[in-house]
């Protein structure tokens, strides 16, 4: 399967938008990786992988021009195949399609989650990719789903930013009932407009949203109006009361607030402090139905959300069957990109590798190497130096890649030792028994 | 980021090719996605991930027909990329490409695994997709890559496999230098014409081989001695005198034999019984130079390699610099189409949640939460039954998905209760100090 070198092609250049990492900083991405995942799985949500491809007529039903951002696929050579087909941009359409696919074989509701890459061939910038790993959850049901999963995606999401080495944390929650009742009680029928407008409050700012209402029709109250419900953001239930005393009622508002009064209930009693009821939040989508989430980084809410979505009353439909859903995404790339970018998170050590077990000389491999197959039936990564250079050199090529243990095999005079070599610690030790510290089992990747 | 449904778009089929797994199949897949990558971790390599596409004209300097498989990547509306791309049909294109982009910031030698998928547009049939994963590694160096890694990589794929529920393997090695050797001696001169004959033994058989020997231009007589060579096989370092006693002599030959001797020497005495010298193996690809391996199931030989690999002696090269290695790739995708096709491997659950927590009524779901958030926090995966259905469904609901104990929150009459569904056991516990029985607290994946 290794289908070899190319000692031919000699043309070597990055890619825009098609991010590589160094081995330390893939170590990072492999922690953040295994924490969403452990934290999915904790909360018993099953893992599915799709095909990286979908028919271009359903990833381009999407509208919303995604079009211009689909990677088309097809046989160098031209091929058989009668339909054409693209890269996917997301993971919620070819998890919808999976889920009509194999209705009859899945137990509903049906909790996924899916962490894989995705293309879209948009112009990359900072924080965005051509290539990128979302991380996504979904719960799907049959016909009706329980509106208590509305609650528990936050939690979800909170519990795996508490794992990350990224600080403090918001998830912004909204109900799109809110602003849609809202704005039809204040006689401003276009809601879909009016919520794109209102969602681009953090990029261009209250004075910007209220002529661009004014431009789309609103009278300065009612654009006032909008700009005050998007004001509010509480970390209890009082953001009801903020929205009663603007003097507004409506039956699809009352909804929306009875239903993020549940929500932030929920936050408030499971993850105290990171869930925030934020009328601000629009979604500028229009597949949304109910709750709408958004996750900022405190400090860093000029990048953004980096972890969206919501409820929509029709994740897959077949005519027959409707399957609504609530899920949500954790843009992986662009956290890291953030991070890494800015060095903000940094790996111990550039390999997995906690023990260089040093070479004595070139007849004395075997010995060396039965001392790695011990460590490693315990537990313990490790390598073989790869000659058997003097130790100062051997030293010198754990030091360069952070492994913080060297193991010197006996020679004629004495046992096997150990030495820290960030403390100059030196120990006799026993591949059979030694304890490797539990903190230098594994790289640590904490933030810098 | 998470771009929606698709209401519109309903055509749903599967794509020849190109798998994808229910859940219960997903979790075997991940268990020995997870074997690999420890594995691999515990021998000290590190991880690096490539992006999936390469320049076109890299991709097919590879030769081989190498073209006619490559899947094309382009912009859907026209883009503005100088380049043609294509997505990468294995995983030591990419890499070799990595090397050389990253050369001043690797330490050498570079050890590292990369788990990922690729595409070829082959024709699909059993155990051959368009969409694979492959597990890799590879050793590199500059200028210089020291003989004892070739018998390091065996070792590795033995400790992987040997973690496996898959029974006996045997891995089977060989080094191009004999059969090069070997037939220089005897007066054939294409080496490698005769490598790709020999190559065919397994599929068509020794008097089908002979025959295209000798329609080659080889007389009976080289044509047995050639046969004669690719029947040794040994698992100790007897392979050395029946060679010998073929009578034939050479240079190469002598070099191969020594370095095969070390490989059998160091299997022998690091996995023993997994490691034999196979001098029918031939690797039909004329970049490897050294050690080549395969790897077969005992008892699915007609399925042919599992994992493959050799030693080049240019990775990459940038004209100045030349990168030899040392690798060997698992073929993730065909041994699970083997397993799961088969019905060979099975999990013991669709899920990972280890508990369902019922509910006893929907004004209760915030203690059932608390008991969940208590059991996570504990590192049991476990979620909260959907509905406050009588406690009959609820345990189906747990049956159904293969999910071993059900929590039944404390009702008026005393403390919380769990049962295991499967005897029926049920016993007082507390969220804060139950241990779940280690086989539980993941689904375990078993041969069937």
């Amino acid at each position: 399967m290794n289908s070899g070198p190319s000692p031919r092609a000699s043309k070597v250049m990055p890619i825009s938008g098609f991010p590589e990492y160094l081995p330390a900083e893939r170590i990072v991405e492999q922690r953040f990786l295994d924490v969403i995942r452990e934290t999915f799985e904790l909360h018993g949500f099953s893992s599915v992988e799709t095909r990286s491809i979908e028919p271009i007529d359903r990833l381009s039903a999407q509208g919303e021009d995604a079009d211009k951002e689909i990677y088309a696929v097809s046989r160098l050579t031209g091929g058989d195949e009668d339909t054409r087909w693209g890269l996917h941009f997301d993971l919620t359409v070819p998890f919808a399609r999976y889920v009509l696919e194999n209705a009859g074989r899945l137990s509903f509701p049906f909790r996924r989650y899916q962490i894989q890459k995705a293309w879209r061939g948009e112009r990359p910038q900072e924080g965005r990719y051509r290539e990128f790993t979302q991380a996504d959850i979904d719960v799907v049901d049959v016909g009706e789903l329980s509106s208590h999963f509305e609650a528990e995606m936050p939690l979800v999401v909170a519990d795996v930013f508490s794992r990350f080495p990224v600080g403090e944390f918001v998830i912004q929650v909204n109900n799109r009932k809110i602003p849609e009742g809202f704005y039809l009680a204040i006689g401003l029928e276009d809601v879909t407009g009016t919520l794109r407008i209102v969602d681009k409050l953090d990029k261009v700012g209250p004075n910007t949203v209220r002529a661009m209402l004014v431009d789309a029709g609103a009278t300065d109250e009612q654009a006032a109006q909008c700009l005050a419900l998007a004001a509010i953001r509480t970390a209890d239930l009082s953001f009801v009361e903020q929205v009663r005393a603007l003097g507004v009622t409506q039956p699809t508002l009352e909804e929306g607030l009875v239903s993020l009064a549940a929500v932030i209930t929920t936050g408030m009693a499971n993850a105290p402090g990171r869930i925030v009821a934020d009328l601000r939040i629009a979604r500028g989508l229009d597949y949304y139905t109910g709750t709408i989430y958004e996750t900022q980084l405190v400090g860093f809410e000029s990048w953004g959300s980096f972890c969206s979505g919501g409820r929509y009353d029709a994740l897959a439909s077949d005519g027959r069957t409707t399957y609504p859903g609530v899920g949500i995404s954790i843009g992986v790339s662009r956290i890291l990109g953030l991070l890494l970018g800015n060095d903000l998170v940094r790996s111990s050590r550039s390999t997995p590798a906690a023990v260089l077990v040093g070479l004595n000389n070139d007849d004395e491999r075997h010995r060396s190497l039965a001392i790695a197959t011990a460590l490693r039936g315990r537990g313990i990564a490790c390598e073989v130096a790869p000659s058997a250079a003097r130790f100062g050199k051997q030293i010198r090529y754990a030091e360069r890649r952070g492994i913080p243990y060297v193991w010197f095999p006996s020679g004629d005079s004495g046992g096997d030792e150990v030495k820290d070599i960030r403390s100059g610690e030196q120990v006799s030790a026993d591949p059979a028994s030694w304890q490797c510290p539990t903190a230098d089992l594994h790289p640590s990747v904490t933030r810098s």
